[in-house]
């Protein structure tokens, strides 16, 4: 890890997640009853714990409005989730007033177009290896790992190695 | 993109696409009880969105007839759905006519023997990296994703960057 | 293709198959409930039609008994489903003689040790790209692609490129 | 197989195996009426028959207790599935003397942080090939197979080599 990365790392006090293509791969699974159904990761879930033990939450700011994410979330025991949210990079702000904390002590993995605002405005932001070109522009850390296996885990670990 | 691509690009009105394969990793998954799933891919909704934002419209074109390709359609707001199509090359002199377009105006992406006849005709023709050789011979444009990996989302950029 | 594979290939009358790992990516999922789901490949399904058109049967022998494979079996109109076979070679006799064809006009692809002795058997034999090592070292044939990514529809299309 | 490796495999007589990121991919499907869904593998469901063949137990120690792991347990035949567990590491005793083995007769696969104790303590150590990487660091092997694509299956051929 850089020194430049290592710095934002110390700083963050809050997750915030983007869900489809990041905790997922994107993939939306129809069924013919009407069901819809989404791939979440185990190693994400060991994530939010560990980040949890280090007193670091999660926060799932998402545009879709789903129960499966409500369940996951709970699952998880995540601190906060915000869903049907269209515009993520003006609620940044409550969520600062709310925890009493700075745009610096906020991390954001997100992965597409609407995505890119919230990720200039945070002090650590991340995107999965498959994330968009232009997420990819604008983000402090590429992770290696793709949306649905691990990104987030990975975004995590780089943070906890910070506060060993 | 080449000028060739871009030219083409610029004239695109309507972007048709396949279903599986396309929007789908052509995987279909059979449970016990009967239903058939398939698989979808967020950013090709998205893809959709972006594409509507700039008047353009997406038509579905697909030899299958399901409920949950119906649904995608709806959720997803596409101008129009044609299912348990044989012949797609014949459908297209309808579609010129019912929205008053060309065959030039026309994009199309698909990946199979079927769809080989469409992709010839339209004015700009793309398969995923997956299609079968004979799809990427006839097409104008090879995607670098998948099918279900993001496809038809990368087509939708092609076009859009020619309309910044 | 070289001659050698080019000359069984103009024999091959019935294609046998396999199913998890050569249909299938392998995958079993399991739901809370007591469900079991498998996930197909479109372009297998049309591996099954292009092969009946040049009037080439598909026979699936499989050592599981489920009813998906039932329903993947009719939707597309394989010749016939052999579920529940143990021992895959004593059963290619009857076929020989019930179809009245030798074994050189027999395809098989499979992928796992209760498939190799029928694979060493038939006149052209296959196993995906990801068959375990022992199916690759027997096998005339080994496809580019794995499981449930088209295998089977690799050694379709290798059999109807010597009919065309 | 090198030597030290080779003489591990040997003395192995029971195989302590993960499920989620071993037998899974990770992936934890979620449906909107609640259902959870985990994908096997059906290699890995033959490498606990083919082990079973040559007098070798299976059995299963998950952090997690859901009724898919039951069934896939019950249809596979593992000698025992310990669901819930918290500590791997202290449960080892018990599976010592319960089945009068030692340490060195016992093989274990795991991928994550909660299975880095119990991997340091058995004769012989495996991860998939997408293991973290503090699992890789002390375990004995490492798998070229991703979990949920035949881990499993890969370290019990390698046992099953040796009792040739």
């Amino acid at each position: 890890m850089n020194a430049t990365i290592r710095k934002k790392c110390q700083k963050i006090n809050i997750v915030l997640t983007d869900v489809d293509c990041v905790l997922t791969d994107g993939g939306m699974y129809y069924t013919e009853n009407g069901d819809i159904m989404k791939k979440f990761h185990t190693r994400d879930g060991m994530g939010v714990s560990l980040l949890r033990k280090k007193k670091i939450s999660t926060i799932i700011i998402t545009k879709e409005k789903t129960k499966f994410v409500k369940q996951w979330a709970k699952k998880m025991n995540v601190e906060k989730l915000y869903d049907g949210i269209q515009k993520k990079e003006d609620l940044v702000i409550n969520i600062c007033s709310k925890y009493n904390v700075t745009l610096q002590e906020l991390a954001y993995i997100g992965d597409d177009v609407n995505d890119l605002e919230l990720l200039k405005k945070v002090g650590l932001s991340a995107t999965p290896a498959d994330g968009i070109d232009d997420a990819k522009k604008v983000c402090h850390y590429i992770c290696k790992s793709k949306g649905g296996e691990g990104a987030f885990r990975e975004l995590a670990d780089l943070i906890l190695e910070t506060r060993k």
